[in-house]
């Protein structure tokens, strides 16, 4: 993406070229799909813009123009965002993830991609694909983050997590192969939190044909164009929460002050829950956000305002800068936005593997507009 | 080895062949090498014992009868002993861990070898060799058995543990490169543990010239000579833990009746303490007996007999039969032996790897042979 709309977006090959330039609009924007999750957007910023600087662009594809045999070796974080905060990874621990996968599989990667779009796991891809000279997939498979690794469309279309690679900051590497995407997520899981509790991971090798029908389009120029809202509305003085709602067709839900945040991370996850004290029109209501990595519930005063697999996002109330759950203090004032996810974590087998009762909440889920406010 | 000792050992190539028949002496021999960890012997029996009467006997080669580019890939159960009680595993679990590390390194193993000689993975090699119709090591790289797989004597000669595959019920699999075999230990211990607390590995990937160095040779030898000479010894009424001590060249240090057992299974391991009241000539004396998987220290009175890595072996009085830690119960009359270890354990790198002080005990070791009795 260039910095000026659309001057690199070639409407008939689908590609678009990401630039240094862009990767704080970015770098924001994926912190606000981040949904709460996805570790701090500020090192994820920092590693992508060494390596644009360092490599040049890279090359933005569009799923669908993906050629059939295009080989995509996805590479992500794992593990728990509080812990990222303190454990900032080696750049060059990416290409030895996706490196020991290509080597497993016995193919070179045309393509990098990300699982997810939101956090540090939409950056790590960039300086991968920077450094390795690739292409990378302008989409995911979550369209937001979710804290586990089976929690992706891929999914939904039977693509398998494994072979999977993971690899530590001490030389230590693992390939899994499993029998289903969550046995890959239970494996993954217990040598991540073992490794230190973050680990890199390449996993859901595939081909263009299998990419072209289970991403997420164009999530990664969505980041570079949320805070590219975020940041012109509060250039010209507009709000840039509302910017944020429109950009992602969502809305506010609530304004309010954190009176309280419990939090613990258990097994490489962070969990807790957050009690806002309503603002202005929410004056003399109490939200509560409950949280796993990512914000899971919303509930008003006993109501369930919206759930996963919709967005919750937190944005500070005045700036629209996306708070993570491990950066809610008490005293922020912040703006609750809820907005559609993508439409494939509305059926039945996405809210099964994504829902409210997946995360332990005896719940349906509630869609970001299905209440009225 | 054949019924009859010695027949079929040709000294002269170092071979000999281990059928059918010598299994129930292997199997009982394996359990007092034990030192009462590495599970029961009876299901490494009947697995042995049917792999070798569907496939015929297996080759049995003595270290210093290895050629140079001999290509052995070692195979081994890991996890607790308690648990392997409950879950059988299957025998086409061991080829398949063998053959996804042989499959990793682009390696055709030319050998089978064990890494432990005492409990169930004295036979697991047995299987495998069986099944995959190549010749057995007769040797391993403990000379006993210990509850974490860098204590070998590998580890002593630098051979490092990965590349390993490690494999489960389910048909999931990994394989690990790793810095350091204790790094090989703890990320194999904690997808052990999630596997259901039983996994297959296959390990230490070697060549003939380094298992020429790094083994104890002729254990499993040494386990057929170990339960033919406590059978024996029973065919004729004469004492059959006396023929124990002779044969290990060690002596008993204890008559005693269990009066207590307290035990913990805790991240794949089977911890406690067992207290044995005096009889006969010990009469009025207490021994307390710590394990982890294995027999770590013995101590009368407060006066510590014998550590590892020397070997404490529990016999009942009686018959003569190895006591394994989760077997043994209130009432047990007991018997025990302190042997010596390999010389190589006796090292200060060898006790550095398997002293006392590891198990967190702040104890120097004390030799078999060096409290009088």
């Amino acid at each position: 993406m260039s910095d000026t709309p659309g001057t690199n977006t070639t409407a008939t090959t689908g590609t678009a070229r990401l630039a240094a330039a862009d990767i704080a609009d970015l770098a924001r924007g994926a912190a606000i799909l981040g949904t709460g999750g996805g570790g701090d957007p500020y090192i994820g910023q920092l590693m992508a813009l060494e390596a644009l600087e360092e490599n040049g662009p890279v090359e933005l594809v569009t799923p669908a123009a993906l050629p059939d045999d295009a080989q995509i070796l996805p590479v992500a974080m794992m593990g728990a965002p509080t812990v990222m905060i303190e454990k900032l990874p080696s750049v060059e621990q990416f290409v030895v993830a996706v490196d020991a996968l290509g080597r497993y599989l016995g193919v070179t990667p045309t393509h990098i991609a990300c699982m997810e779009a939101g956090g540090v796991n939409s950056t790590i891809p960039i300086v991968a694909a920077a450094q390795m000279g690739l292409p990378l997939l302008d989409g995911d498979f979550m369209g937001r983050a979710f804290p586990e690794l089976q929690m992706v469309t891929a999914t939904l279309f039977g693509i398998p997590a494994t072979p999977m690679s993971i690899t530590d900051d001490k030389g230590n590497a693992g390939i899994f192969t499993t029998v289903s995407n969550l046995w890959a997520e239970r494996l993954a899981r217990v040598v991540t939190v073992e490794m230190g509790a973050a680990a890199i991971v390449s996993l859901y090798p595939m081909r263009g044909h299998q990419a072209r029908e289970a991403a997420v389009a164009d999530t990664l120029s969505l980041c570079v164009r949320l805070g590219r809202a975020v940041r012109e509305a509060r250039a010209v003085h507009a709000d840039p929460v509302a910017a944020v709602a429109q950009v992602l067709g969502g809305r506010l839900i609530h304004r309010g002050k954190v009176v309280d945040v419990v939090r613990r991370t258990t097994a490489g996850f962070a969990r807790g829950e957050a009690k806002l004290a309503g603002l202005e029109a929410n004056a003399g209501t109490t939200l509560a956000l409950s949280f796993q990595n990512e914000h899971i519930i919303a509930t008003r005063d006993g109501v369930v305002l919206a759930t996963a697999p919709d967005l919750l996002i937190c944005l500070d109330m005045d700036t629209g800068e996306p708070i993570t759950t491990e950066s809610l203090r008490f005293g922020h004032r912040i703006a609750l936005v809820a907005a559609p996810c993508d439409a494939r974590w509305q059926t039945p087998a996405g809210i099964e593997l994504v829902g409210p009762r997946y995360f332990g909440y005896d719940l349906d889920p509630v869609r970001w507009d299905q209440v009225a406010l």
